[in-house]
């Protein structure tokens, strides 16, 4: 029980860096001797020192015979920093409890049995679900070898998205609107289409004053449809527009320096999106945050390829001749749709946001 | 801040009587003494004790100088039983608190005036909106002469409520159909359509363990489909069809005891609906939940009937071949759209219940 409120707390420690950790898992830590908390710590962003070391220092010679409450199992391998597991050791500290063992297959075990060997105790599992659903992005990119995708839907209370005549701003409130941006600004991806991109003019930037790193924008423009006159590209930061590999850039528009095109391949159904995930896994993206149409965001979720939807309802409705939030197949049995299972809701000013997950979502995720 | 948390005893008092006190409003006492509860009482249905007389009862002498709290107004009249307000002052009450006037514009402040003339300290307001909610369908009868219309819809997550063809069984799970039954058990009368009730063979009857009276069953049925051989009319219990008064039933038919036909005026929108509010205020109907297709409640909803939304939705998506749960005039600008308010969002079994009153909607009833 006790395990669990430090253990609570290392969590909330590790989420103050939502914004800051990618492409590293966001990681807290409590270090309590003689029921005292004597150090915490959070890993603020890649490049910079882990939690532990942070709780290790503010705990200084207190650490000795104390018990040790990590996010995620202490690394044990010489990074772009030296391995958590030696200081921890060092430290002396007794007994280490971790919510969760590294999700990396190459390196889960090591940092326990390095600190077991060296006599410490260890406690694995507490808060489990929390912890891997804190960074369930960097659980995705390490045991599925793709980014976690967001789609972000937003709809009248009648499931609709924009008038038959195309209106659809703002159905939203401005509070929404904002909370997008910080969703945007938590994801190192923001996924859409080209069409999306020159209806609404997008810029696909995060604009929440708690940004601190702008997600690669991606841009699905199969037909090469952009030119580098759209509002995309004004801003700076990456940008990778994914086409058809069956053809080719114009080798004559000049595009900006942020501006990469990849190419994949084509079919009746769109662009080869496996492939897209794979190449955004080697580029180190976590969370894709979707914003896009009811044409892919329906085949996101047809295909299984949504992991979380976040749907901003707002208290209006607009009818069966308006346009509905989602193109699926005609299914003939209630049997075939696809399944979701709630698991929050909020209000956000006026709107209401839902957050669910394929019924059979996170087990995908689980160990 | 005291008076408060005796009114909020006294509202949850006054709920008990939720499926029982129509066409009554609940009504809930506390009688406090010294800060001790010496009294508490509930009207549990129409033709029995009021709150008052129950807490009085309860308090004996311990009443002489205490402060009442009392929801409602208490009565100056002789109805089916004697004015409270005499029996408070009859127990030398010192203070009476109540949470609202008498809706009724024929007796409102009667009871104050007549408590205030007997040297009874009086005080109104507290808890005054949360009161009026409680009683929303007595207080629409007393003051707009019409039941107040609870509209429940169950959709997709994407606002369908069947597939293409026609499938929607079930959409939503054993939970929330158990909750629509106990929204049956509270309300006065139950309003469907023909097609509803052919389509879905629907009986329209409470089924909930709570249920102490059925609802009037009401169904239009304009151009007089309906046959006695429906289950509608198996069970029994007082129905009222509801036609086009242009048109005769057919006289050859032997239509069961509890079966009532009304006819009202009819035009290209449908059945005259007003005609019918008028009818169902005046049979002392408080609350009408309506269970129907998208076309009723379009037009309740656009023409400014519906008073509460009841919307389930289901965690699964049908995409935009599936059947809307509204049909809506074509409309070409977002301004025109029906406005609403979220009031209240809670999971039922795997399906979220969303409540939403019209933007506007809680003013008509503000006194």
């Amino acid at each position: 029980m006790t395990d669990k409120l430090y253990m609570e707390r290392a969590l909330a420690l590790a989420a103050q860096a939502q914004y800051s950790a990618a492409p590293n898992p966001m990681v807290g830590c409590v270090i309590v001797r003689d029921q005292q908390i004597v150090g915490e710590g959070w890993h603020r962003r890649a490049g910079e020192a882990h939690a532990e070391v942070h709780a290790l220092q503010q705990a200084g010679a207190a650490a000795k015979g104390a018990t040790v409450y990590v996010t995620l199992e202490p690394c044990s391998h010489f990074g772009r920093t030296p391995p958590c597991a030696n200081a921890l050791i060092e430290a002396e500290v007794a007994e280490v409890v971790v919510a969760m063992v590294d999700p990396n297959p190459q390196v889960a075990g090591r940092g326990l049995a390095a600190l077991e060997a060296a006599g410490i105790k260890t406690k694995v599992g507490v808060c489990e679900a929390q912890a891997r659903w804190l960074i369930r992005g960097f659980v995705s990119r390490m045991t599925r070898s793709r980014p976690w995708l967001q789609v972000k839907m937003a709809s009248s209370l009648d499931g609709n998205i924009a008038l038959a005549n195309g209106e659809s701003q703002w159905l939203t409130g401005p509070d929404a609107r904002a909370d997008v941006h910080r969703f945007r600004a938590r994801s190192s991806a923001v996924l859409s289409t080209a069409k999306t991109v020159l209806c609404d003019q997008a810029k696909l930037t995060a604009r929440a004053p708690e940004t601190v790193q702008q997600p690669l924008r991606v841009v699905l423009d199969r037909s090469l449809q952009l030119t580098p006159e759209a509002a995309l590209f004004a801003q700076t930061g990456p940008i990778l527009l994914v086409h058809d590999q069956a053809l080719q850039p114009n080798a004559e528009v000049v595009w900006p320096q942020h501006v990469e095109h990849f190419g994949v391949a084509a079919d009746g159904q769109g662009l080869d999106l496996e492939a897209l995930w794979q190449e955004l896994a080697r580029r180190e993206i976590n969370i894709v945050w979707t914003e896009c149409g009811a044409t892919l965001a329906g085949r996101l979720i047809e295909q299984g390829w949504a992991d979380e939807l976040i749907v901003y309802l707002a208290p209006q409705v607009l009818g069966h001749q308006a346009q509905s939030m989602l193109q699926l197949p005609n299914y003939s049995e209630l049997q075939q749709t696809p399944k979701f299972k709630f698991t929050e809701t909020r209000l956000i000013g006026a709107d209401l946001r839902l957050i669910a997950i394929p019924d059979n979502g996170r087990g995908d995720l689980e160990s």
